[in-house]
């Protein structure tokens, strides 16, 4: 039985340097929906055997039956495509999906992948959500599945605060570890909004959470990464051997200097910036900075009643936050996230066009919320944290109408329930219940970085608004406060299951992208329909950096396979503008 | 007239792929005292004229002159060789410096260098004492003066808390910039122990201050980097193009995304790292984050009256300093640092033997001082320090004798008055006082990085101070804490000027290394001489971190031109077994 490959379409390209997509071609029984790009069956087929001889039967599966089913969600998430897909279901999909066992094994995986010129697509978990899950930029790519087997908690030093893990190690994991061994008490996990996602991945993928550890690649020390040749490497003080190593076990399973989750930058080039966002190499273990119990908790919110309230309140932030008064990474909510959390769309409105000032006043009231909510935390002793709040509060208090709350305040309110967990590292998934706001939801991220300041905050909350009307959304978005940065992070809900929707999801997204850097403002990170044009944002001097990315890429992955397009980087081998996503 | 070259002994290898030591040649009127290696006196002048016509005569010099004069000092600095060399002082010379007047010369430079397959080795400032100063790793390298003319502070931002300096911007530049701009009662620099060096170059070869500041890579934000093959490099945000750039400005000169100096991670593969210790770019700008003023501020001294309480003491610091109630980066100082800071050898003892316990405790008890002394800060207004001083003091008052002084306890006490200006940022030059204990004093920095525990300190202390006595010298010594880790700086003073104890400091440091290695301690940084060796020491899984360090060098320097040796990364075109120092 043959039938038509059922989602690419034929892409020729005369001057083609590279591998193009596979295009329309037969099928046989078994085959995945999409092979790998320039790979045929009977070669698929062999590269399965091959697989299924080093990682087991068990550890293989082909991706034959098309769609994402209504089982897959954030904690059944799919392996092989994108929960939240804004192009046709099975565009980014992979063609099989393997899980290893053990670093051995993620080893000649990479040089069977060498071998047969087959792309392959690391994941942890897959609940990436917002930014493509567990799905493959190139369709067709080999999902590495590193969660399912590698998942063990290696090590947690209570003496040195951090966490030696594996990529199938959850934040909800981690904080279960903690729990269990009565560690709790001393040592906090910083957590991202949703606590099921894998430590490692959100870590390298440059995740934020809300402690004052929340800068999540900061406190990161120490890397075991496989290079896309198979070579196993250690950085930092990991490439120091430990005195006390058996040199009868395999180099992974073996200790290195006592610093390597105590010190990042080792001796000579500090490379472990280079794994993140990136396709040069497989991370297989992380060491992760835990911090200590400050030894005080106090979560908060203050609401505030103007939709202009936002540029004042800005600005108060941010003295506070670079002097550390605001000790940990708050964030500032638009009403109708908080909204979302606590009810779908229809409990508010029956409305099908986005929701006007008046209407959003009115959730407003009825949450008992301000147009603007800032959840913040206070750490230490009592007597820090009371200097601290008496500054906090007599600072925010200059906007006109500004309410202050604790947990105990506000029990009807669940985001604050939420937060007070979030903001001490207790992991929790009922966030996402945001997504929800309309039917079939699902989501896109939009997150441009901008400076701390009321100008900008309006300049982005206004156009992103804006935009998201014009496509026919509501905004719904968020200021999450680093340092001396704002991660933005507009959630852009559409009904997953009405293509108009989808599309015109991504137009959105696309259109702000382009208007965001009109105005000098850049993501951090993206969905992978996106990765191409972001990338093309950051073109300084002719786009020096992507150069650079892509001699490195090409002189540690020269076939290559792995990651292929990831963040937009294109190895030579592939010929990029064949893999171009239209809007 | 010609004459011998007088420092080099040719070295002959049958297998070499790549270059190798000039050797024994004759030299020509006007030539330098060493060529560079595989160039000969023809093209090496016609280089010279070349890179003149770049950055013209008056930054341009040929180095013909042998030895380091008595006029060279830390604020002289040599621009050609080690002040403190350990070998012979003509070994590490450069053939000439040359001195960029801005980026696009830079450019040319590496173009230059590139057409000539001629090594250039950058300097910043050439204060890099006890690790080599302005010397070059290949000897007859080009000195890259990029400190004498490209000194600008471009930015200071108050809002974003940061600087954006060029590499010719020492510490003290920066802080007498702030001072002049009555930026001071809002904005601290992170000082290191001397304030003479280059903001950029301290922090790029990952040194340290003392205030919650202290790891200055952590706190940079921003590079604009030349790499080897000239091209214009800006990383993180930088690549985003400000909106409001002049395209009529060349690259530099023109503005990047606000959050250039905001947001470190860009989008994609975060690469700064890559170019610290290392030889992969020439960094021309980058960003530093500034303290905000902590809003009071109080120093202080604490003594531990017995050799022993260094376990004790290094067991209560750990707790505390990854609680963060030790705010900043304090320092555990051997009394002979302290000592040594406030006179010379001569002044304590006439013996010609390493200082005995008797002799050390005499000069403990003169000084009014502890066998360890531990300079810390408390940082915030008046109640968040007294809670934390509070718990300081009753934490190390566990310790039999332990006193406790603030400076105006103590006003003959020189090095606690500098420290208190070093941990609230003021910079100072006082401190390499020390260095006097010997006469024509020099030192090489041996720095083994370890956990914050007692027992590592106590081992670290015991090994160093006996092989020190074993080669004839004083132990002097200072533990930094950083939040997790402890960089052990043993400070090897010798006489430069005696052959002998040259040899004996080398040798020493060699054996230390080794023998650290065996306990699994590895050195954060070294000087010239030792950098092929500590490099081996990082040897996990066959050298895997080398072999990646090898891959990208000769990716992005295929003819290796840029700083050829440093931290013992050889290009493919040299032969790195020609080059190695032996003891």
């Amino acid at each position: 039985m043959t039938s038509d490959l059922p989602i690419l379409t034929t892409t020729t390209n005369g001057n083609s340097t590279g591998r193009v997509p596979n295009g329309t071609a037969s099928r046989n029984a078994g085959d995945p929906l999409v092979l790998p790009p320039g790979i045929d069956s009977k070669q698929f087929h062999t590269f399965i055997r091959r697989v299924q001889d080093i990682v087991g039967l068990e550890n293989v599966t082909i991706v034959t039956s098309p769609g994402v089913s209504d089982e897959e969600s954030y904690l059944n998430p799919s392996k092989t495509r994108d929960i939240f897909h804004i192009l046709d279901e099975d565009y980014f999909v992979s063609s099989a999906t393997v899980a290893p066992r053990n670093v051995a094994d993620v080893q000649a995986i990479m040089r069977l992948c060498n071998e047969f010129e087959i792309p392959v697509w690391p994941f942890s978990i897959g609940r990436n959500v917002g930014y493509g899950g567990a799905a493959p930029r190139v369709p067709g790519s080999i999902g590495l599945d590193m969660g399912k087997n590698m998942n063990r908690v290696i090590e947690v030093n209570v003496d040195g605060a951090y966490a030696l893990v594996e990529p199938g190690v959850t934040f909800q994991d981690l904080h279960d570890y903690l729990v269990k061994n009565n560690l709790r008490d001393r040592l906090w996990v910083d957590v991202p909004d949703l606590g099921g996602g894998s430590v490692l991945g959100n870590t390298l993928e440059r995740g934020v959470g809300y402690t004052p550890y929340g800068d999540h690649w900061m406190m990161h020390c120490g890397l075991e990464v496989v290079l896309p040749d198979g070579t196993l490497l250690r950085t930092g003080m990991g490439a120091l051997p430990n005195p006390d190593a058996d040199p009868s076990l395999p180099p992974e399973e073996q200790p290195s200097s006592q610093a390597w989750q105590l010190f990042n930058y080792g001796f000579g080039p500090y490379n472990d910036g280079i794994f993140t966002q990136s396709s040069l190499g497989v991370v297989v273990k992380m060491g992760m900075w835990l911090m200590t119990n400050p030894g005080g908790y106090q979560s908060y919110l203050i609401t505030f009643p103007n939709d202009k309230d936002l540029h004042q309140a800005v600005e108060i932030i941010r003295p506070l936050r670079v002097g550390m008064v605001l000790q940990n990474v708050p964030t500032i909510r638009h009403v109708l996230l908080d909204a979302a959390v606590m009810g779908n769309r229809k409990r508010y409105s029956q409305s099908d066009k986005p929701l006007t000032d008046q209407e959003i006043d009115a959730i407003a009231a009825e949450l008992g919320l301000g147009r603007w909510n800032f959840y913040g935390a206070l750490y230490g002793p009592a007597p820090v944290r009371e200097a601290m709040w008496q500054v906090v509060k007599a600072s925010f208090s200059q906007i006109p109408g500004a309410k202050f709350y604790f947990p105990e305040d506000m029990p009807q309110n669940k985001v604050l329930q939420i937060r007070d967990k979030t903001l001490q590292g207790i992991p929790t998934v009922d966030e996402l219940k945001w997504v929800d706001w309309l039917p079939n939801g699902a989501h896109l991220f939009f997150s441009p970085i901008a400076k701390v300041g009321g100008d900008d905050a309006v300049a982005q909350y206004e156009l992103t608004r804006r935009r998201s009307e014009e496509f026919g959304f509501d905004f719904i978005g968020t200021f999450v406060i680093g340092m001396r940065e704002m991660h933005h992070i507009v959630c852009i809900v559409f009904d997953r299951k009405n293509p108009e929707q989808r599309q015109k999801a991504h137009k959105l997204i696309a259109t702000l992208i382009d208007d965001a850097a009109k105005r000098g403002w850049g993501e951090y990170r993206t969905h992978l329909a996106l990765m191409d044009q972001i990338a093309a944002t950051y073109n300084f001097n002719d786009n020096a950096q992507m150069k650079l990315n892509e001699t490195i890429k090409n002189a540690l992955d020269p076939k290559g396979i792995l990651a292929p397009g990831k963040n937009g980087i294109w190895p030579r081998s592939y010929d990029k503008n064949a893999w171009r996503i239209n809007v």
